[in-house]
């Protein structure tokens, strides 16, 4: 059986809308331990990874399954979650669906057919990182968006100053400096100074369930796809991206 | 003569609106006791049937006349009501056309030609109804919106104990259940239990105009049209929609 | 050089707006005095002017320069103005740029190429007009939005009593009258009462960066073109049209 209830169907929405943008399904691998699930996007350029701790659950009661589903059906479904809607979330074997519910004063249920899929063995890697920059999400956000304006992709440099966000096109450049001591900056570990272009529409993928408050890891070093981890909903997610070579 | 005066253009633009998705044009009636249009949309399967009684208007003045409009152009007017505008409605015999006009500070008059329509004969059929619910329209209306992500109809069902909103796809579903004691059901007057299913754009489209605070009342039959009556801004609205035959 | 600080990035985004719409380049001409510049739209149709006074910098160095600048970019940069950034302008003679920098608790900078353009000769023309309303804008704003549900075109007539906003279709008609002691009209200054028919696309760009609470001044005669003067951030801005011809 598997059955978890989360306080706030609001706020899983986010989740599913940045993980929907990445995947086009995904395996949840549910135990008594929580929910956990890791995949490559299609094009094999981002993994994307999510652990939802048995903690983050209101209730929780699990035993070993694995949950192929549709992410953009489970999307559509989670753009109807109503601001103070409590979510439900439920595996009905004799169906072979996940059930999908919004309580509140009412209670609203969808059925989610299960996708024969199984997990894959794609892993976060567990490398050591010269430099760690922590930031308050938005900003970070906003400065991807800025960097959107002129170029396909962005360049993150590091130093033991500032942490930089820089893009430009034949013509026109945009450049957010984040100094150590200004307001966004929640700390700057910097062991090397470095380096990196990347895809820019990837890392906006990956930061789009971001809103005011949330803060976000990112791990940065020379010739090393950039890892970014934040926390939404209790939900941690992990992304990691491949730099680009630039010609 | 015909001049009208409502208290908000605002709120009567709710009603065209609503009007203008399910008909083309309309042709008002109106005489001393106020102003009454009904008609079968162009594919004959809804009837929609409005009432404007006298002491819904602020001021009030009517001849008999028969006042045929374009709804699409009524409905961009309506659209181009402000918050406090009041609303004149009225009728220029000689240049045979509709003044509508938003009064606030200043003044601004829109004046659309007559169409030459005669008002149909179609009158809301006088049958008795087994079950009645008395439900909140924004409820009722997120139900829909629930069954439109996976389905082109609906099924509505009643019985002593609860109203449920249903829908499915060939894998997926969505139900909404409202218990015979949830908050959002007003009452529940069940004489047979009863379930039929209906096109889900007409039924979204009668229930347009709904805002949070109005009250739909939902009459259900087994193999009987659904009608669906509420009112907007003092005007009495009343839709009837034939079931779908299930294959 | 060239340096410039504006209090609001965000106001002075509704200049560029609406610049942005009847331009596709502008050139800047920068001395002591402040910023200037005047253009004709491509179709020769429109004439845009504006100027920023010194007064209107928080702070202001400047030598003479032409600053040619392809509006389409620089628009794209000010969308990204946020509430409270402050904006500076600062010309790098070095690498033939213009730097766009908003300053909040962080620094964002754009820098946008510079174009080999010249200042034009056009100025605004020097003529009296017979009648000069002083409205609010976005009264007249609103009164155009009406115009433009039927009509491509629009009437605007003046006379000792009121000014009127008024347009027609074949079946159609919307008229907004402004009477003298209407809210709306700061004031009224009538020689010959007037009436002249103007492009309502052109009129509606010229008043795009308006909201509510600023004054628009228009000067109207007969077979004259239309004169448009109003004020955002400090910078004023005023625009000309040349009468339409009726059939």
């Amino acid at each position: 059986m598997f059955r978890g209830v989360l306080e706030s169907a609001k706020e899983f929405k986010k989740v599913v809308d940045t993980v929907a943008t990445l995947l086009d399904e995904i395996c949840f691998e549910v135990d008594e331990e929580g929910v956990k699930a890791a995949a490559m996007d299609p094009s094999h350029v981002a993994l994307v990874s999510l652990e939802i701790p048995r903690l983050a659950f209101e209730e929780y009661e699990a035993d070993s399954h694995e949950i192929g589903i549709d992410l953009e059906a489970f999307k559509k479904v989670m753009n109807r979650a109503k601001s103070k809607d409590k979510l439900i979330l439920e595996l009905d074997e004799d169906k072979n669906k996940l059930n999908v519910i919004f309580e509140n004063t009412g209670k609203r249920k969808f059925s989610l057919a299960l996708l024969d899929i199984s997990s894959s063995s794609v892993k976060v890697p567990d490398i050591e990182y010269p430099n760690v920059i922590m930031i308050k999400g938005d900003a970070f956000k906003e400065a991807l968006k800025d960097a959107d304006l002129f170029s396909d992709y962005v360049i993150l440099k590091v130093d033991e100053e500032k942490f930089v966000v820089h893009a430009k096109s034949d013509l026109n450049e945009s450049e957010a400096v984040f100094e150590k001591d200004s307001s966004a900056i929640i700390s700057l570990d910097v062991k090397e100074a470095a380096k990196s272009a990347f895809n820019l529409d990837y890392l906006m993928d990956m930061v789009k369930g971001i809103s005011k408050g949330d803060i976000v890891k990112i791990y940065l070093g020379n010739d090393m796809p950039v890892k970014i981890e934040y926390s939404l909903a209790g939900v941690n997610l992990t992304f990691l991206l491949a730099p680009r070579i630039e010609g």
